[in-house]
């Protein structure tokens, strides 16, 4: 979120047609829940599209990258890698390590998120294999719970710049308002 | 969780092929993340041998219903229900109110996860509707952070029962044993 240190989402491993809504929802939630930019790797570019256009309609700051090779944007990242995996390190044992890291040491945090079949060089360029359970479910849930627990909460709070739209909360029903000039 | 009132996730309004593998996250993150039962409504009932599949391996208690209708459900629900959408009050200002109904006035608590257009009846018959942002995001992603601030974080410690496979957290890799007998 803005003046903390960056906080990107990466996402490996999308399969054409099986993950196109999985990868779609990785990056609006990496948007939503207080990261700064989401990097689609490979052939999960084609879901660019509908990430930008959320960004136009609810506003940023909000970057949507895409790269061909992974690679060297795991190896090269100047700060610490975050790898969320179910084989990983319970995230509540090693949160406030990474929270201590991302505040007090001030990095820039690159989480990966995958799909099945991570390759070994994650695991390894990782400063941490974290796990949200050691149980097989969603990598959207996990990284969802991952920034919750990194930002403690204040990712809800955030401000949006630039909107078209602003959804006022409501008991019952639904109420969109075009943003009041400032 | 087991000796807590139950928590059931309700399925809506999935859409055949477009929404297959997004149900499927919807039900291991209930599982995961402590529900006791998912229940997957209409078309959704095709996702639910994976959940099925999952549970027998890593574990449970944890149930997997399918139903036809799904009015009958939360018209009927002996209990309260949430309807997670991003156009409601936002998590942050109700949860304590609804961890106060589920702990302390022990109601089994339902929570309705749609897909787009939700017929209004759901808004109206949530005792509340809550958003986990008020951005356009995962009904995966707010499902798990509802679910970790639910039960604060009790639900990471659970224990699984009758599971063939258990993952055992690592620094770097993968270990995966058969549990020790008992």
């Amino acid at each position: 979120m803005q003046t903390e240190p960056e906080v990107a989402v990466l996402r490996l491993g999308h399969r054409p047609g099986r993950d196109e809504r999985i990868t779609t929802h990785v990056g609006l939630t990496a948007r939503a829940l207080g990261a700064d930019r989401v990097i689609l790797a490979g052939q999960a570019s084609s879901r660019a599209d509908t990430v930008l256009d959320i960004t136009d309609r609810f506003g940023g700051p909000f970057e949507t990258e895409t790269v061909e090779s992974w690679r060297p944007i795991v190896r090269d990242w100047d700060g610490r890698v975050v790898h969320l995996t179910m084989y990983g390190l319970e995230v509540q044992e090693v949160e406030a390590e990474i929270r201590d890291a991302h505040q007090a040491d001030r990095q820039p945090l690159l989480v990966v998120v995958g799909a099945e079949k991570v390759p070994f060089e994650v695991y390894e360029w990782a400063d941490w294999n974290v796990a949200v359970t050691n149980q097989p479910h969603s990598e959207i849930a996990s990284l969802a719970v991952f920034l919750d627990r990194l930002f403690e909460g204040r990712e809800l709070d955030r401000e949006w710049e630039d909107a078209e739209k602003v959804v006022i909360p409501q008991e019952v029903g639904k109420r969109v308002e075009a943003p009041a000039d400032e």
